[in-house]
């Protein structure tokens, strides 16, 4: 906040282009989310043994979360995640106006996407993340804090870092975004289902009503992801005082 | 339809132009084809455990997805799927002539392929797309719409959207395409195959005959995919008053 | 041959250029051999359930594929293949002294590769390509013909077409061609280990003196290859008068 | 070293610069442990059937190794492996200052990333780099030199050879240089563990406190690197007597 402040609020987007945006991260974000969560369920109806379905959600969250990325990205700057729209916010990168837009679309289009699934799948109940048996609370939190330090750090360094729009890495970037969740996915999926993210967690939550542990999934991905942001912009892009670039 | 007619139809293809793009099209399915369902034949003669055939099946189809829309970008715009061709003819972005020879290629390609994966497999049955015993024909059919929709959404974001040639985004189009393809596979395909693509489906039923269900396979992903293309281009390309991109 | 004569030979390399871009091919096909065979290997040593070993090998080659190609671009264009080569030589590409520095090192890489992995691996048997128990070898011959058909169709649409290195799509050249191997390795596998690459399948052979229809991964690959290369520069590059591309 | 000595030393780095540029690999070097070996955990938690772990640890590994190198491109050249730095100091690439920064903060980052695994998978034992039963230690150093000698080739290739900027190859390179270790992976995994990188090695052998055989991923790097480097400065760059490029 005391980094952003500093920050002049040029290219303030107007209501229509709010609007606009908001419907872009609505779609990536159901699209995301359906594959996302829809792997689990397609796993679990065939036989489940644990490591296949281990690296069948980790590239089905890969794979959809690039998609999503790219396909936002020139209408909203592609977050399809409240946890990076945060991060994005308290470095002066994003409106508070926006951020709230996008927040609602995100969180609406998992909800969606969840009941799309329920009702393409025949019924059936779409899986809720939780913690493994052997998990205590606080390890699943560091546990979400460092994934996605780990995820906002590389949207930083390369959609936000203006050097990457000079070298060629920006074209990259969703490749980067995308499989940094894959990756993390294949840590964090067997101990707490490894979100990253709020809105993936939220819609499966709300449609099978069930919310132990689930203030994890916020606290964990917006804290992690808001010090990836904030440490990203003030040792890597700020010092040269180049004035940081909006993500749009 | 009513966007159609307001376009101009500049670049209108020659006669010897739409035969060359056919031919690109033809063989970009048969390599898509080829791929897509051999490795369904591939993975039934090993040990059948399901997870593992869900995700080799699914990377099958978004390596080879990929390759045949990059191989066909330059000459036909890389449709290889009548949904694709559709989505830009009632867009105003193809001719209705050029997208009955595309779907016509697209078909033969299919069918070519099932017929050389017939004899190099020694005469083993070439599986075709169908429902598993509990979903209703509206269940897939919702399915089918919902993954062809991301499909489309994907190519007219990384196609045919003006800011995709001029940020870089448009050198990985092919591989946000070949991706989507294989994040739904890996929904879809327990539930009815997850076909997105009504060539796909068309060679096996033509080869097998075996056509249960198979209108699904194509009002699904044509529904779905002009719904796509259809609000694409009204919401994120129209907008600022500049021509629509011609998929070529 | 015909076309060919008729192309001029420019930028026709000096001797020692031969000898430097046949050094680039050699540790490429050392490189790709090592992984692609040593991932057969690797997989023999754990318990080998079918499909696991299908998708592991798979990934294997199109990963090392695609890292051959991109290390060896620069200096020779990438080969990697004598199937490559030759498609190139009689497409009037490829001068015919360049062909056969490429094909000595390219069979040579593969050599050392296998007896390196003899070697590092402790002595075990490196895996020859074969026919499975109910392919015939005119199977065989069409499944290896298509599959590379595949593989220097992508080549051709990638690399040697002019258009692609004006939109973008050469940067992702190595990608399309690395993942057609991939994904066709998912079809061909279990039916004949889906070479594809006459000097992947002589390595082995050699090393492990086994001879049987080894032919077949010579013919098959040199004709669907060349078909591809021929068909694709009669067709799609030749008609606008262009003078082709010579791959380097 | 005796190559080294001609090269003039421009753009030395400022300490200011080597502060950060070492900090960048730290973070990049903890993303790419804690993917690498948590990926390793997590399947020992789920059934552990060979082949399918095989594939697993090697797909976070080329994913992990994409981003970290993706996310220190900008600032520290995207290193993540001492025995890259080593290469690119012994090429006279890199002063000695900024290489000692460099290995100190790979080594820190591989350190904290095995702490915060055991941490938040709470208290599991951090599996350590060893070699298999039947391996003697001079197969398992030339397999270390092999395969290290296959990325650091392909670092050269695609981020030092001037070329690699001019044609579009440079945008890839972190993928081509991720993709190596996961190819590699498939190959040396099942024998010992397939590290390529010092630092991969070093944290889990501390944390665990398990030196046997350790030096192994020391030499075995370092020396095969070293030549990758060497011969691909001396062949393929120096030839045609353009100033080296700095690994920034």
């Amino acid at each position: 906040m005391a980094l952003a402040s500093k920050i002049r609020r040029t290219q303030d987007a107007t209501h229509r282009d709010n609007w606009r945006a908001a419907l872009s991260e609505f779609i990536s974000t159901l699209i995301f989310v359906f594959a996302a969560s829809g792997s689990t369920i397609a796993v679990k109806n065939l036989t489940d043994d644990g490591p296949t379905a281990l690296v069948t959600v980790a590239v089905a969250n890969a794979f959809a979360f690039f998609v999503a990325v790219s396909v936002s990205t020139n209408v909203s700057g592609g977050h399809v995640n409240p946890a990076v729209s945060f991060a994005a916010f308290i470095c002066g990168n994003l409106t508070w106006l926006r951020c709230i837009f996008f927040w609602i679309a995100q969180i609406l289009g998992s909800v969606i996407a969840c009941l799309l699934l329920k009702f393409t799948s025949g019924g059936q109940r779409i899986p809720v993340f939780e913690l493994s048996s052997d998990m205590k609370v606080e390890n699943a939190l560091v546990l979400e804090m460092v994934m996605t330090f780990g995820l906002v750090y590389a949207v930083y360094a390369t959609t936000v870092d203006p050097r990457s729009r000079r070298n060629g890495l920006g074209a990259i970037a969703p490749l980067v975004i995308g499989l940094v969740v894959g990756a993390n996915n294949l840590v964090g999926s067997p101990f707490d289902g490894a979100s990253m993210n709020p809105a993936l967690s939220f819609g499966p939550a709300l449609v099978g009503w069930s919310w132990e542990n689930h203030w994890v999934y916020w606290v964990g991905p917006l804290v992690g992801g808001g010090i990836a942001g904030f440490l990203y912009e003030l040792v890597f892009v700020s010092y040269d005082r180049q004035v940081p670039q909006r993500l749009p």
